[in-house]
């Protein structure tokens, strides 16, 4: 097992590094519109773009929830095992398919196929997140601080379940399927509490109060 | 409400690799001219990019700005709360759309409507600067040396009533709203001297002399 | 030769941020499919982009790979001269030339010249690692934690050999070439514990129990 | 005038991811080979690539050169003031565009006017590069480490005759200018032994011996 120190600071700029880029080349994929051959470019020429860019808000969103928890638990975490770098690594794998999944759904303008495997890119990112958390509190132990303020992961046993749900209702109709991606980010965008309560308590470190 | 340290760092750092990449992948909006099918390439050949070149020096500054201010605001920041972090990934998503509205600005060579557009998302960024910036002024207290270095604020209030003008101008002549842009950098070019200034009197790390 | 301070610190990020961008833009050579002409789009568009996912998981591990190794190896580094500065660019060279080897494998579904410089990059890598072991080794002195731990690097020698013995078989078949390939990063996946259990006994930083 | 701190980590921080992805986008330059109509991928598709990758070599030359002597600069900076990060961002502005130059002058086959604006931009990096450095050792003072170690700068000076002696040479013959550039690089690729030398004298921080 390696020591917190240097490896969790590395843990946490290489994956930053990654997650800054996930978040950044969506927008690469709003492509500029060409001058139309008549007149001059106007309003008009984005509105085929407009679903790319709801899929583009809709994953930064989730991206940008990513990186927050993913910074909440790096913060109360105090030791770093091979493990758990590997585990790191398999998130950042399912995460950088995020980009392609929301191209694809975005340019098809939400059809069934594509943002139905939207929603399994999110299941797997969720699963390899709850993967990630398992080792991180299995190196620290249950009676951790890490361990109590995950506690039930309410939210965490939530999210599959509401996932698997979009991805059946997106047969039906995908922009319900959207609507509840969408609400489940809702859920989250609420920074993890938990793990800021938990740390007040328990945290050695001098400083501000909490 | 979370320790300054590590969750500062992590947030500079993150805002830095996304800042970074915005800043750098407007350039791959400056397409290499292919060869031309009569003679070698020249000069002559970058002509139509110079617009897109233009837009490319504007949003350079604009980025760097921002760059330079954040820096300035953080570095003045001992607390960071979820809120703030929130506050952060918004405006980063605003600046994120900088390059689309570069590359559409430069490739229209700066027609009407995309002139006028990226007015629109300059002014969006603004205000999730201004957002950020209450933010961070409300967690430490009206009384902070962030609150007495903010101070009135001027620039951040002018700024936006010139984006406002510009994007009407647009509608004028784009080139005037171009160069109002242009002036708005130019005010900003000078950096946040207010902060630098009450962090020489307020700070108490050791140090060199301010 | 430098302090090990900063330079160490600068050398960790720069090389973070390359392997950060290097296993995220391989992401862009998945292209979102066009929708069909009839019909909507489903699965079945995808397939033709299976060859180059495969070649995605297959370099994203060898990525992964090298960035833990490059951060196990760097974190028993104590000092940083010229020599290894210039070593590590080296390394960041061959390993920036795999998302181009990639894109070729994979888009050409793994034809035989193109999986054989597939093996030709890894292998130039694996020699570029080998370089900068041996500097950092030589700095150290051959006494040193870092010395012991490499030890006798069965692995780092095997490796270059069953990279050889892929591009010979690539000739014959290109899918046992990748799957060779595959073998030695299962070989690699475990974390190069020699290190850690090395560090483990003479490291002389307080802090947890290794 | 800031405090070097934190002021100093970010600024070398941001530069390194700036200059991280210029570094890697590079290589996104190199477009893989479309499939042959008849016939299977063989070496000779990559012959038409050969101009782009002895340019990417030279630019990733140039572009490690530039981190190197930036890193070396700045690990020997104490203060940090404005005018600093704002020469840094210029810097910054100018090496953005090696990877434009280096792709037209790649994809020309180092046609005449493309290698010629090569050498402009890279006289262009070296002129900010040194604005940069004069910035630093003003506010650093004339009697500092930084100023005694910058001494001559002979290279510095050196290397804008060479770069304006290859933009002409370029309208001869392009090659012998790049082979020109390749030389300059060479010069430049010992890293700046002057800074070292003068830290091992005068820093006052613990730790090893230089």
């Amino acid at each position: 097992m390696l020591r917190a120190g240097l490896t969790k600071n590395r843990l946490e700029a290489f994956s930053d590094g990654v997650i800054a880029i996930i978040i950044t080349i969506m927008v690469l994929e709003l492509k500029v519109p060409h001058n139309p051959e008549h007149g001059s470019p106007g309003l008009a020429d984005l509105r085929p773009l407009l679903p790319e860019f709801i899929g583009y808000v809709l994953s930064f969103l989730y991206v940008g929830i990513y990186w927050n928890n993913h910074h909440h638990m790096l913060h109360a975490t105090r030791k770093v095992s091979g493990g758990i770098l590997w585990a790191n690594l398999h998130l950042l794998f399912w995460l950088s398919l995020i980009p392609f999944v929301t191209g694809w759904m975005g340019e098809s303008h939400f059809a069934v196929v594509p943002t139905a495997l939207y929603g399994v890119v999110l299941l797997l990112c969720a699963i390899a997140y709850w993967i990630l958390q398992t080792c991180i509190v299995r190196v620290h132990g249950n009676e951790s601080v890490l361990a109590r303020a995950v506690g039930k992961d309410r939210k965490g046993k939530l999210s599959p379940v509401l996932y698997i749900a979009a991805i059946g209702l997106a047969f039906v109709s995908p922009w319900l399927a959207a609507a509840l991606y969408l609400a489940v980010a809702m859920i989250w965008l609420v920074p993890d509490r938990r793990i800021e309560r938990a740390m007040g308590d328990a945290s050695d470190s001098p400083g501000e109060a909490p």
